[in-house]
């Protein structure tokens, strides 16, 4: 094993990036602007207004700053879990037996087991700045709701997370580890908003959804007075938030002179995909550097690779506005067989547009082979992984092996996002032989997409 | 908050210990030799052999180096999670509102959960280098079991855990991460020893105990082919290899010029105690510094504070070897109602004979206690707590408010030995108001230590 690059690269306090990268700012044509889900018009910062921060809507409909300082007070609680490492993959590099050299930025270092905290926090602070007394949010995998107790928790904020139900009751630790956090957690749908009282009643055995949790955050948040709402993923902010991530990684990267292929990140809303890879798109982008980006999504929630590029609404409730994205449509829910996150219907807009732009691919992966990946990741790096991360294990464990092939050494760096330590059921499922692949058909796709709005 | 010290002080990995330290080298007086069982003589090299790997035995046994080095093979494993960071407590010290300067040692981030792979890796590496096939050994919280399952898994040797009855009920998530390592796991007392048959004939519903279940191990080990049996505490080799702890930890803080005042761990076998006081208690021993040193253990499970100084068995079966140790008797299981481990009833022999030398003092908490300081600990420092490590949480907040009383600007630091992840269960009571704090009567600890074999 080489010397020169340490196992794990972790930059000094001082180093820690002190902005956000927006990646917009890099754009020639810019994603689509949000739409309001009644009139079609773009969505003004008034109407934005009523569900989330001010500071937030600047930062959500900002596409010109290509710098957005972070403010100290989240500089300050990021130094309690940040800078992560960047770690260099020797042994699975090792297992392989690739001349490939794999990197990953790894996220999973704190009591969230993943990288949602980095938006958690600004979010509650911006909260917090504005004088709200707490905030609305939905979880599904549980690792949002649990970085946003953290969050909330940290700036003495309420917070009231509303858990997709099959998962709320899979999960008992997750909602306990809320708890810890002083979180209040109500399994979705529920009877405490209107929302959720007619999904019950048009739907009485439902497990929930996303889409579903996140009307009954919005509504609590635009119906009680001091309370907006914060979401964990597909928002262009979350994308912003994230960033730290890239900015991170490329800074460690450049400091031992590392120029990578081939940037792998798991895809559902796009908040890890988006954080890691903004500022090494900005530079593909301005023409400065070529990369390959790979989004990894799950077989059973292909948004990118079997989604359709549309105007469409980001909850079952058809409260928020609408987005330009890839998507399902509002209503699709993956199977039940499916295991842990990544099962939002659509994509951020940003990596939509992109992925458009042919400047992002996508693959999509099915799970038995993701479990198997993260097995192995776990025997030899280590760590156990989240299912989510896992999604682009598999892809870094591929391309390491097409270069074992081709004798080719590339440069791989991916996102471990999280670990898997809440998520045993899945694992379990996987060691009995009981873990299905669940690929929907055309025709299931094709149904789903005839239900997009036509706008 | 200060500029000077970095929240987190992570050395090079060219800076990790390249040897162990052994601090009986530096007491005057030994701790007392292990015994037979049967003949009362100190036992021999030979003897420990059919129990214990060869060097393992050497290393049992050695009284006099004060480093021993530390094999290459394992220093590369070391460098997958270590050097563990040292943090300065900048959150909780502000939360406390103390003069006091709060340090810890974080040894959480791996997937074992806790500073127990330290030791596992190198009992490993010593079967591997035997030619064994494989080890077994015993579990209660399960930090243990994953540890050495993840050790065997890196080194393609088998791992037999027997896990406490209760633990293997009440965690099935510890085991599911046991068999992604690839080991098998037997709820203890079970069918498979004479020793858990002969238990479970007396006893036909009991939870088991870890002294039974270390029975069934060694009554395994020694009873099949080409295995040896390890374990995760009370060992003076364990101790050796936890030092790895105290050597980075006093190698960060020479490096920013930090002398601590008092040193704290939570005691259940003395692994991570010993660990992380070696070296402090090495400097101690020769005059060199004048340190406190704080053990703290469950008022459920007393050893240091409420036992006898007299030599015991080891193991239920009464198979091992004895030693003079601080013990409560090795019929002695705490009550029901004791969360997590730290539940031996007895302790390391060069740290029981230190404590009855005056050298290290000791405590003993209440567990609503431990998870009230458990819980502070999680919102202000953004780590939720093993209940283990939240004994010496306990310990230095409590210090650090007698700091704030009386002005003094002392340096603690104390050993965070672990996450809490997998003990959510007993988070929940903590909650619910369910936790009990049991603390053994006089009359209940003197029947005890009534039946303490008269040697």
């Amino acid at each position: 094993m080489s010397n020169e690059i340490p196992y794990k690269i972790y930059l000094n306090e001082s180093e820690m990036p002190n902005a956000w990268y927006n990646v917009r700012a890099d754009m020639k044509e810019k994603p689509d602007p949000l739409i309001n889900a009644s009139t079609h018009q773009p969505v003004t910062k008034e109407e934005l207004r009523e569900v989330f921060c001010d500071e937030l809507v600047k930062q959500e409909l900002d596409n010109e700053n290509r710098f957005i300082p972070i403010p100290e007070e989240i500089r300050n609680f990021y130094r309690m879990y940040r800078p992560s490492p960047l770690v260099r993959a020797y042994f699975l590099e090792k297992k392989l037996g690739t001349p490939a050299k794999i990197y990953y930025k790894f996220e999973g270092n704190n009591t969230s087991g993943s990288h949602k905290l980095n938006s958690a926090i600004a979010q509650a602070y911006y909260a917090k700045k504005q004088g709200l007394k707490g905030v609305t949010t939905e979880t599904g995998a549980g690792q949002w709701g649990t970085a946003m107790s953290m969050a909330c928790s940290y700036f003495d904020l309420d917070c009231k997370v509303f858990m997709v139900k099959c998962s709320y009751e899979q999960k008992p630790f997750r909602r306990e580890v809320m708890r810890t956090y002083g979180a209040s957690v109500t399994p979705s749908p529920s009877m405490t908003t209107k929302v959720g009282q007619q999904i019950l009643t048009e739907h009485p055995g439902t497990s929930g959804s996303l889409g579903c949790a996140i009307s009954e955050a919005v509504e609590t948040a635009v119906t009680t007075p001091g309370y907006r709402y914060v979401l964990g993923s597909v928002l262009n902010q979350v994308l912003l938030h994230q960033s730290i991530i890239g900015m991170e990684t490329k800074a460690a990267m450049d400091q031992y002179g590392i120029k990578p292929d081939i940037i792998i990140g798991c895809a559902g809303g796009g908040s890890n995909l988006g954080g890691l890879m903004s500022p090494f798109l900005g530079e593909a982008l301005r023409g400065e550097a070529d990369y390959r980006f790979i989004a990894v999504e799950p077989a059973s929630c292909p948004s990118l690779t079997r989604g359709a590029f549309a105007y469409d609404y980001c909850d079952t409730g058809k409260i928020c506005p609408m987005a330009k994205m890839y998507t399902l449509g509002c209503d699709y829910i993956p199977s039940a067989s499916h295991a842990g996150g990544l099962r939002y219907h659509g994509m951020n807009p940003i990596l939509s547009k992109l992925y458009d732009d042919g400047i992002l691919e996508a693959r999509s992966v099915k799970q038995t082979e993701v479990f198997e990946a993260a097995e192995m990741f776990a025997r030899v790096e280590g760590t156990l992984p989240a299912p989510e991360s896992s999604h682009a294990i598999r892809a870094a464990i591929d391309e390491a092996l097409k270069c074992k092939e081709s004798g080719e050494e590339k440069t791989i760096v991916f996102g471990l996002t999280g670990t898997g330590y809440f998520d045993m059921f899945a694992y379990e499922k996987f060691h009995d032989g009981k873990m299905e692949n669940y690929v929907p058909a055309d025709e299931e796709i094709a149904q789903a997409l005839a239900k997009l709005p036509q706008i």
